[in-house]
């Protein structure tokens, strides 16, 4: 397989098996459940860095397009690849665990904050770590990726669920851990942070970029 | 010590201190049980990587085998090394913990999914980030591989125990974490997820892969 | 962007992401809390790194400025950016997490020796890892750095709280987690601290430094 | 400062804030202190390596010294500076915290056999990941040294109280969480285990080594 369809298949499976290990942490109940969260994108984003860029998620994806670092098409492939990962992952879920029926309620204008906020954070992190020509090479851009949703989910988890993605937003709210009533937060806010990361991005390293 | 006697030695010792610390974890009853086991797999990992690739684990050895890493007669010895390591450790361990007398009960059929997605994951792991020529020379092997045994002790332990890996299912049956009934399904699901990991990689890389 | 606005920018919305992630990961009340808060710091001083060398502390910048890394001038910015990105993020933080009204009570001797020995322990590991010689190009930096915070977090947070960077003290000064009163001792011990750590590393690393 | 003075420092310098560590660690209590352990010699290992080799534990020395990685004389300094730095550290935290009353009994033979194995494992993983040649120039050393720690922490602690390094027992002898009457099986075990290691390094590494 190659080019696109290489591509999309990487980031089909890896967003299937990243959602499967986010709604498996949640059911848990386990002290260590965010840790499991930021460390399940750590392990993925190094499989599959090589071949896709690992982007795992709508809102990185976007920032990566704003930055040049894709193309249009390439974008909506991506995008397409993440939702149906996040939904299979969220059905296999019900032959493991029953559908939650106790998704946490939103204040609105905090919860969109803090997902436009920590996505900001993911995607100023990504574009750093694994599109600047100063750190090409480096073996740390999955830490540093699944890192940040570790110290969101723990930060501000209690405010907005801790999404940051809305792949992850479709297969929660499928599988009943976050409230269909938000879907739109949980798609807008990260793209706004995403969108601001980007320019932010551009800004400090306009004669650096490569696409 | 040269060739496949050295390699056989490294697997051995490693899997022996794998299980023995995974057995340790369980019984310490600690709530980084988890984290210990996957990153007791990483640093074991990191020290063994360059004398045998350190698999640690028949279904890794049988992912390498399909992806061609390797060949049938050395996997048959990396298989018997791993399940003789592992069987000295949990001997070893009746010294240090008296049995197990409280196996958990498994619901087959979850329990067989989640054996196989999350040894599908640790192969697809290993085979991307030990044995693609694209990420030749870095880091974070460990980390990843060590990173999603913890990932998936903490999303699915509760359904099936948490093996992923057939040496360490030997070991901690005859410990008696484990119960002898279920042993057939720590070996096949195991080998069912190694097995489609390693096909996965075939068509994602087959113009990259390197023996 | 280029040349030192490059790096206040960097240096102001890195330390202004931090601070709001120390603040959310206290009112968490989770026991992950100072790993989160080691784990916030390893991110951004990854992304940030290549721009600013991402010091995200004055204790850190003064260290640097001992040892030859950076000018009065910088340093000056460096300093003025960070306590601006903290202060931003105190005030942002009411926005989501009421002042905190339970500011611990320290008792001023040991809370100054440990503020002093745990940021010599931070500086003396910057130095080392990101501005010696041996370790160019390395990977490890922002896990060695995030790491020790984490550590003296956890292993001297109820003394004195946990500064070790007076940024960070100014902003959880705003929001309430720290007193006021101490003020000046989360300014002055970390100073102590770096200064004893660039001596240090000057007296160890002479014939190899690189301004 | 040169040669044999500076390694010396370095690791005077090293030991003490990692027993420090170790005793606020093990004062508060936090179900993070294994994690809080290991993660303190991950830190110092990357900011001393090049330096002395940041082996900050006489077990350690021993094996390099066994591996052919220094001779006796340095072998004999490095241990010195070891025993005074954590000596020095137990002193110091009489200022923080108060004298254990506790020390924990020892059951000898399990705590003697899991010293030495889990020294062992500590010995084996230092030897490959920093002085193998195969791992020349890799990112990951101090993490695998580390984690180590932590993983024997946790599944041996409550055996043993997780020493696998004299210099530690001295400091916590002295602070009073270790029990006087074991010194001898906290410096005796770690040898043994530390020249099995190196023995077993040797054998498999033998047309590798570099001294």
């Amino acid at each position: 397989m190659t080019g696109i369809a290489r591509k999309a298949v990487a980031e089909l499976v890896s967003t299937f098996l990243f959602v499967l290990s986010i709604i498996g942490a949640v059911n848990s109940g386990s002290p260590l459940t965010p840790l499991a969260i930021g460390l399940a994108l750590t392990v993925l984003v190094y499989a599959a860095g090589h071949i896709s860029g690992a982007h795992l998620n709508p809102a990185v994806s976007f920032g990566v397009l704003i930055r040049g670092g894709i193309g249009v098409a390439d974008f909506i492939v991506y995008v397409v690849a993440q939702l149906i990962g996040a939904a299979a992952a969220a059905l296999v879920s019900f032959a493991l665990w029953p559908r939650a029926d106790k998704a946490m309620k939103l204040e609105v204008g905090p919860a969109f904050l803090v997902e436009a906020l920590f996505t900001l954070a993911l995607v100023w992190i990504v574009l750093n770590v694994a599109t600047a020509k100063d750190n090409d090479g480096n073996s740390f851009y999955g830490l540093a990726i699944g890192g940040v949703v570790f110290v969101g989910a723990t930060a501000v988890g209690s405010i907005s669920g801790g999404g940051f993605n809305p792949a992850v937003a479709l297969g929660l709210s499928i599988s009943g851990q976050f409230d269909w009533a938000y879907i739109w937060l949980y798609f807008v806010a990260p793209l706004v942070g995403a969108a601001v990361a980007a320019v932010l991005f551009r800004a400090l390293n306009n004669d650096k970029a490569a696409a």
